[in-house]
């Protein structure tokens, strides 16, 4: 398959790398298209009031990929991958292994999330690869993990307009309990904004804050699917995978809104 | 009520300006924390690397509110004001008047309605608006509007984890043919960067792009409910109330998925 891969932790993180080169030493056709420098938290934020640039790089991947840094946001890179710099289109967008997990509500927030998601609304079915820690370096499971996943998807296809949303628990390989189909979370935080003040007497707020994991989801189908949601299961150390789409309509508030009668707005 | 007001133009923006004086006129309580510039298309980014700032500003909204510019992004200024600035939480988070619309897959990109979704993920209902124009200023209609939903909202109360994203098409008001509720459409781009080269040789691109807007949803339930695109009916003068929520789990893939039997991948 013709692979895509980009991320949001730069060009130089080992999570891209790892990714990039197993694949690429299974046969596949791989171009990486990444940030020049980490953009983690950019969500899917594009570049429009400046210009973009991107440029070949050697010797950090295989030599039989094909690797641009890029000056975007991760969106930049897939949105320029599939409409400057790519020939033809790939199969799948890859993006990860990101260094931290991407789970519940956090995904809004996430290059690497966005990145894959990309590719979905370009209509190429993509994934998003995240490893539960950000001080493990051992990628080499999940690299693994990720040749397994594309391998089924190459005999049983995604539908196009959508993508997985992968998180693999930083636990040694022979704890992992086994891979759950989940749906997302939701993730609050507590204590969000740590409140300083700066030499100058002035106040600043660096984003801060602890993880309160246990808040339920309210919608009735997905209650129904009676699945766990990624942040439930990966506690227990299974590998999640979300199937996502960017649809953000929120069907069974459809009906509600129809019944305001808001038509007559101005009475 | 107590009203959060942001949005992704900055501080200077007449959207929100116009947006955050008229709903203070009708006796609102209102506290407006916005970016100092623009930063539109930030999607739902963070600032996780470096401090915010927060500075009241005076003078430029009517004398009754209290504004906030922040360094941060649409949802760092959300965040800090939920969890740093305000003391009380608001009833509702709104964010624009933004120039410019925010319709179908766009809304993934947009500072705006990321600010409004902030809201949402925190427990508390919000609403992003928009004018369908980067050029026209007339935003009194617009903010009226606003005005005439937040009082809808007051009797008839959002459920707490959505929020609606209005469009209001740039057309004199009596041009307007009415409001629809409208599930989400998908915008598609071509031609989508401009590549040129600069005064040293070097490539570099921008983002660019003619919308294709006619793409359809494939989504059984949505296309159930039997309703337009926001796309579709913002073309027929409609302003468009799109209700969102911000679980992307693509329901039905799941079943697909857990056909899968993935769960011996080591196999």
């Amino acid at each position: 398959m013709k692979i895509l891969v980009s991320n949001d932790d730069g060009i130089f993180a080992e999570g891209i790398r790892s990714l990039a080169n197993s694949l690429a030493a299974v046969g596949h056709e791989v171009v990486v298209v990444c940030p020049d420098k980490e953009r983690s938290a950019t969500g899917h934020g594009l570049t429009l009031h400046q210009p973009i640039r991107a440029e070949i790089v050697k010797s950090i991947f295989d030599d039989s990929i094909i690797a641009w840094a890029c000056s975007g946001t991760p969106a930049d890179c897939v949105k320029l991958a599939l409409f400057g710099l790519l020939e033809t289109q790939p199969d799948l967008v890859l993006a990860g292994i990101n260094h931290g997990p991407n789970l519940g509500t956090d995904i809004l927030y996430s290059g690497t999330v966005s990145a894959a998601m990309e590719g979905a609304v370009q209509n190429i079915p993509g994934i998003a690869f995240s490893l539960g820690s950000y001080t493990s370096r051992e990628f080499e499971f999940a690299a693994r993990f990720a040749q397994s996943l594309v391998q089924k998807i190459e005999s049983q296809p995604l539908e196009n307009l959508m993508l997985l949303n992968v998180n693999i628990p930083a636990v040694e390989e022979q704890e992992i309990a086994g891979v759950k189909i989940t749906r997302q979370g939701i993730r609050r935080y507590i204590d969000v904004f740590e409140k300083r003040v700066d030499p100058r007497g002035k106040t600043y707020y660096w984003l801060a804050g602890e993880v309160q994991e246990d808040v339920e989801e309210t919608d009735d189908q997905l209650l129904a699917a009676n699945l766990p949601t990624d942040v439930q299961a990966i506690r227990e150390k299974y590998i999640t995978i979300t199937p996502l789409q960017y649809n953000l309509t929120c069907g069974r508030q459809l009906s509600y809104l129809e019944n305001w009668q808001i038509d007559n707005f101005s009475e």
